[in-house]
């Protein structure tokens, strides 16, 4: 028998970086198709496998935690952190679906705006969680969390506001029914990045 | 002082079989009353009743927890198995309330598609319940959460088709309104009934 | 060093009191908001006021029940509690940012009940949380929490009408749209009561 020259606690980190990274990667894939104002087959179906890819390290990480022993922080913490991460690649598809099964291919300036503050939060996500491995430097890793919360709150301006314009100069219901869902989900998602950060927070509160 | 014949820990088992049942038994009812077409008075009001039901066993099952020292696996995941099973049956349970309230009569081809599947997915989850109480053969509970995963992906694909056709054919926008929210709530259920799945097969992985 | 002379455990009561308080004084302001049908920007901002005043309590317990090894109750429920409070606020301030959103001017006979009874809730979960204290006198912190579930069903009753009579009395989709959403969050409003009531009995029966 052969004993693992990793010890299996940093594996957590290994397993949590290969989330945050495939959650940026979704992200950065959205924005590119939201500028094309193309979600057509093609694009919607890499989403879709990023997505899959994100599925496959949340149960890894689940199988990790279920057979390990001595963990790098609480075991609650390990699983929430899992599934929030997993949550973000998760709602980034389901808008990008919604976009596909709506038809809405015009060019709007307000997804633009959600697509780019998505794509932030998630590279702000990505440092702090990249950052637990080094836990007794958690200045740097607040910062990030505070510029994820601060992203949240210039999200939920911009559904205000974008709820506002569609109401004011939308009058097809059934496109104000499609956008209104599309911009709902946005806002979800930077609130799914808050809850990553909130849970970094909370694990950095207990070692502090 | 009697004691009572059978431990304590076997009583979870009868517990969930009968939320189980309950679940299966609600499934093949709002199968019946989508086929019929006729969400009326009576066939909602029996739907309520075996939703109540199903919540005094959710609270049998939260009581003896909390009074049981001894569990026959871990208390979180006893406490979220009440809870996800009795989702079950609240989700089906609103879908007939919205179909009695949204006066939605008229016969529609994908709600029995919805309700067949749910029904499936019910006897699965039902399974794969009951098969807890022999976890030394985890090969065929197992095979019954592949069956629920499997069938929540028929969901998925069912719901973007009966979108895509409710926006292409529906012009009432009112309608729209209804039936978008009547298929998300039947595409839900069958979300609860993965979770159901999900929290056994970490079940059976923690005491492999 | 000095001692603190109140031991860290009250302070948790002390900290649910607040929250409790909060969302009291909250659907307060919500009542009289609706009662005048005039959600304007200073109305709407002190309600967001108060909704950060919550949150501002909410961390300060989590942040103790991080800090405290001995606690009044199980962790989980002092986490769970903390959380459910405070999402009876946000829920009220989702309410009245809509509300002003939707430029809903109109007095509405359906939101006054729902400010009602959603005040009443509120009360009534401030008494059973702030029972907590005296545990040894379960009898009336149950006879709250019953209170708790009577009014989420009338609740419930008030928003199937409600919906009923929307659709059967406005054509407008658009205005259907914004009420029906308003009703929705309104009736998740009292869930959130519910679910702090849940939690407390939760609470009762472990120390029974």
């Amino acid at each position: 028998m052969a004993f693992s020259l990793i010890p299996k606690e940093m594996k957590f980190f290994d397993l949590f970086d290969q989330q945050a990274t495939n959650a940026v990667e979704t992200a950065a894939l959205f924005k590119k198709l939201v500028q094309s104002g193309n979600f057509d087959e093609e694009g919607v179906q890499k989403i879709r496998d990023l997505e899959h890819e994100g599925d496959t390290v949340t149960h890894e990480i689940i199988d990790t935690l279920n057979r390990t022993f001595v963990t790098p922080f609480d075991r609650e913490d390990i699983h929430a952190l899992a599934c929030e991460l997993d949550d973000i690649t998760d709602m980034i598809q389901a808008i990008s679906t919604r976009m596909k099964l709506y038809k809405l291919t015009e060019p709007n300036h307000e997804l633009m705006q959600f697509a780019e503050i998505i794509e932030q939060s998630a590279r702000a996500v990505a440092k702090a969680v990249g950052g637990l491995r080094e836990i007794k430097r958690p200045r740097r890793i607040l910062d990030y969390c505070i510029e994820v919360n601060r992203l949240e709150n210039v999200g939920d301006q911009l559904r205000e506001s974008a709820i506002t314009k569609l109401f004011d100069e939308v009058k097809d219901p059934l496109l104000v029914i499609k956008w209104k869902e599309v911009y709902e989900v946005a806002e979800t998602t930077l609130d799914k990045c808050e809850d990553v950060a909130n849970i970094v927070e909370g694990i950095l509160v207990k070692q502090g």
